[in-house]
């Protein structure tokens, strides 16, 4: 692994946590429990996983992270309402996100959901700020909203929250993973091929990247809530088996999924080899999620 | 009032559920269950108003309300969504939506909660497909997208809840009345005339037009959950009341709704005066809102 990898992780967190503190300056809500509640969620920071890899994308085509700075805060917003609503007690459940009380411990269920509500909502609001920039930009808009609505994200937590408690074998875990993991993140890897207005076969292989890292990324997250530590992870560990959670460890066990994840990472790693650019970043990082800790 | 605009109404109303047809009978999508809670509410049905105003503003303005209907069908899913998470259990609490049960009484709390994401999501898709037709398009869907969001009827609904068995007075209320419910009215009739390009004037009178109507709509809406009849209303009668809402009527008291109501329609009727076009419809509309029993 490039010892500069983690160098510039932290330089594409830090050019991203500078869009979202400009765009939270700039920010002017009422009443202040939804600024509160966007701001505190919005804040919590994690990896910055699907920022950092749109960044990245945009570094390998030859562009800025800045011409995909609005894209990234938009997918941002969409992902951290979907743990706002996933975390409720009649989604997930969970007290905790990211080692923090999750949004309605805080501020309540109901100020919770509408605090979800508004980061989807705003998340568009940017979007269409991004479209005035011209068609490739509209591309880039429509395609991160389709990944995250009910033909993408939505659908995949439907059918998590459909299959806990019963039973559901790979396809349905397959289907699963595919929307509500793998989709976002094909958002975050074709948005600068788009915007740049990338032949259609490269923003098919950026889009085939994307999924195999979403489910390398998932199957390793399934594989986390077995074996990880809270300290590290920072949420509730051992919660699907609890909940009866279809989970790629469930259906397939420990060993197998290791196995899976090494072919995840392998075809990622096929991909960015195809593609004529430098992604060595991207590399890195898919090595990096396939051996992480948290 | 005009002895065609009943009929004047259906015809909108049947153009809309036509449009809001072809749109369900397209729609793929899986699982089934969030199909089903999607269709659920969407055929809810519901007077329409939101649709019918723009159709009626967009000939008004000479143009064809199939050059709207699928901002118009964008609309409703907003304001659907909007009912769906309004009557869970963290916020208002409510049973019954237009006489049926509710979204989460029929699918569960939290398949209402996606189903509500799916519809806010899809209302964008939507929107997104219709930005490809040009600028005056992008200028419509960023100012319905603005209107429903967290300077919006997000930000109304949460003052709407935060405000729930707290002193709180008349410049609450106006904030509550303006966001939640005045915006979207307001994006129904500004959206035909920015998709034709109108001059500002014109879209500024209809945005005020929209705003006085939505005052309108509330104050009327406030006064039959104190006089109304289940039967015709849809939905629990006395509802502000018991769960310690602000709402016109426990701030004024009916007398002065009253007022406050004609008033409204007053100004409305000024301004459809004002505008160069033939606002019969739209007139007929006002004085329909201020006598309605439901």
């Amino acid at each position: 692994m490039d010892s500069n990898f983690k160098q510039k992780w932290e330089e594409y967190r830090a050019e991203f946590e500078k869009a979202l503190g400009e765009y939270l300056e700039g920010m002017q809500v009422r009443p202040q429990v939804l600024s509160e509640s966007v701001r505190y969620s919005l804040a919590l920071g994690g990896k910055r996983v699907r920022p950092v890899l749109m960044f990245a994308c945009a570094r390998a085509l030859g562009g800025k992270t800045s011409d995909v700075a609005r894209f990234a805060l938009a997918l941002e917003m969409i992902h951290t309402y979907s743990l706002i609503h996933d975390d409720l007690p009649a989604m997930d459940n969970d007290d905790y996100r990211r080692g923090k009380p999750s949004n309605h411990k805080v501020f309540g269920e109901g100020q919770a959901i509408l605090a979800g509500d508004a980061l989807l909502n705003e998340a568009f609001s940017v979007c269409f700020e991004e479209c005035r920039n011209g068609k490739t930009y509209l591309n880039a808009a429509a395609e991160i909203c389709k990944n995250a609505g009910m033909h993408g994200m939505i659908a995949g937590q439907a059918a998590d929250l459909f299959f806990e408690g019963k039973e559901a074998g790979a396809a349905e875990e397959e289907f699963i993973i595919l929307n509500k993991t793998a989709k976002m993140i094909v958002s975050a890897v074709t948005v600068p091929a788009l915007v740049y207005g990338a032949d259609e076969n490269i923003v098919a292989l950026f889009a085939e990247f994307g999924k195999h890292f979403g489910f390398l990324f998932q199957i390793t997250d399934d594989i986390l809530d077995v074996t990880g530590d809270f300290e590290k992870v920072g949420k509730t560990i051992g919660k699907d088996a609890a909940e009866e959670k279809l989970s790629s460890v469930r259906i397939y066990g420990l060993e197998k999924c290791g196995e899976m994840a090494d072919q995840h990472r392998d075809i990622c790693m096929r991909i960015l080899d195809e593609l004529p650019y430098d992604c060595s970043f991207l590399a890195d990082l898919t090595e990096y999620v396939r051996s992480r800790e948290s």
